[in-house]
């Protein structure tokens, strides 16, 4: 009993010995349970501790704390990219009206049931297709369509609904930058509409907080509720250099944050364009190098971890520096039960 | 002594007395102290409150409190138009770089000092104009052009800073919403960019949530730091048609409250566009019918007027319903004194 009161006196006693000569970045690592120590890690917590820290060089005004996240591959896989999965009903319908499409490319494909062809379509290629399959349609029928869609289709490999396969390291690093006081956004290649459907569920970021790729839209006023339709013509890429292009016309202000993915070079320019002045922008790029758990690929050239290199942006190695992927408890069942 | 505590006490008691017996949007009556009591102020008032009531028909849950606002004659003076006043310095050096274009309108117009040429001006003539002016030019170039202006450049009649000439009941309304958990949101025919440069200091309404007119803007990532640079075409017309694409672009959800104003008609369609289901959302639309303290003017064909008449919007008369338009205390001296 004595020997026991003394041994939690003295555990306690060096507890908070340990903890007071822990650096304040050390007590706010629990804050990414899912990633490991090492350097990526670090890079975040101090980069965060320095932004809100008042006095410090590394300062940033509540107002400037704007982060920006790629989509596919940054925030949740891109194999097979999400919306290629959902246009897949759509194009075949489109088929159906029209047969003569069926020898074309990439409705060939669908037909055959690859999944492959849509998912490593470039994303200028991918909305004007959405601009075949969705012409004339309004905002309420497509949102009902994409919410059908997350209700049912399951990815193939963990056969779980598409968004509930968030990679958790990222949604622990939204949540603690939004903790930090910190705007999050997505800038996605993807379609605008599409991801605003699930994007507060499945990531805490409200509607007006996502850019996109979309299709021209035509007000029509004709009958009572007004309503908008899509035109076939595609408005706006969110990719490559569209991305800072979508970031400017939607927030004004330059990201002192943005993470992105290798893949195809798509988030280098979105990178490349966080606040400089008066320091330098932080800039995350995912290297998806993890086949067991999640998926591994390179990219042809090379061109982000090049770019990566240059500008002295911390890269995640999915395999090193995070401790899990998905969220078991949601259901999702990974490939070789670590994930 | 004993006279005085009894008025006093028998003040008090007839006070609360009052206070007990009036309902409680007669309470909140004090957020909205420069409108004068009358039918508008009383639908604004019910509307906040039957919005903010859990349990009654009119609830709207917090995220789908998007409130859409006009800025040039919703927000501010329109006369001159604002941008137009801008447009006056860059359009002179633009004819001394091309003299040629002196005898072409606007610029022989702008040349004579004639800035009502530039105020009646449709607003994507306008955004040309500022092709022909800016293309090539960086945002940050501009922002600084932008901010130049508005430190120097005074109304011509209240000579005043033209950021200081906001319309307080405006103020006080936007005031009010936000204070119920409503998100305020410029969508102005005018250019996104030059608004973004005000608009938190004036309205309290951060850049990203301005929605305007802007130009095509590339990326150039030729050197460190990468910049945006404008290109001379124009991208987007946030007028008439085009204020519910440009809402459904940035937001992603139909507005329940939207305010615009009688002159040309661009403001209908956005008024149309706001939510009419599970109940109407509310249009504000004003009428400048104020000589002596502002402006009065009408629109040709009506049409405002009379989308308000079949939509069963509030029209605000500046004269009747508005106590005072400016803030005399930041130094703009109306022109009768009145204001």
């Amino acid at each position: 009993m004595v020997r026991g009161a003394r041994n939690e006196g003295g555990g306690l006693f060096s507890a908070l010995s340990r903890l007071m000569a822990m650096p304040l970045q050390a007590l706010a690592a629990d804050a990414l349970p899912s990633w490991n120590e090492g350097p990526v890690k670090q890079a975040i917590l101090d980069f965060v501790t320095r932004s809100t820290t008042e006095g410090d060089a590394g300062f940033i005004p509540p107002e400037a704390r704007i982060a920006t996240f790629d989509n596919d591959g940054t925030l949740w896989p891109e194999q097979p990219l999400v919306q290629g999965a959902f246009m897949l009903k759509p194009l075949r319908a489109r088929v159906k009206q029209a047969p003569s499409l069926a020898k074309r490319q990439p409705f060939k494909a669908v037909l055959e049931g690859d999944l492959s062809g849509l998912s490593n379509m470039d994303k200028s290629k991918l909305m004007k297709l959405l601009g075949e399959t969705h012409a004339g349609m309004t905002e309420e029928v497509f949102i009902r369509e994409v919410r059908t869609f997350f209700q049912h289709a399951r990815h193939p490999r963990w056969s779980v609904p598409y968004n509930q396969l968030a990679y958790v390291p990222m949604l622990e690093l939204l949540r603690f930058l939004r903790a930090n006081g910190f705007q999050t956004w997505i800038s996605s290649g993807g379609g605008i509409d599409f991801i605003r459907v699930i994007s507060e569920d499945t990531y805490g970021i409200p509607p007006q907080q996502v850019i996109g790729s979309h299709l021209k839209k035509t007000f029509d006023g004709g009958h009572a509720p007004s309503v908008l339709r899509r035109e076939a013509r595609v408005a706006h890429v969110n990719d490559k250099a569209g991305k800072p292009v979508g970031i400017d016309e939607h927030i004004g202000r330059r990201p002192v944050f943005a993470a992105g993915n290798v893949r195809s070079g798509g988030d280098i320019q979105m990178l490349q364009y966080t606040r400089r002045r008066p320091r330098p922008g932080f800039a995350l790029l995912i290297h998806h190098d993890d086949a067991a758990r999640e998926f591994a690929y390179e990219e042809k050239d090379g061109a982000s971890l090049k770019a990566a290199r240059e500008g002295g942006w911390a890269v995640v190695s999915m395999q090193r520096d995070w401790r899990r992927i998905f969220n078991g408890t949601r259901g999702a069942r990974t490939g070789n039960g670590r994930g």
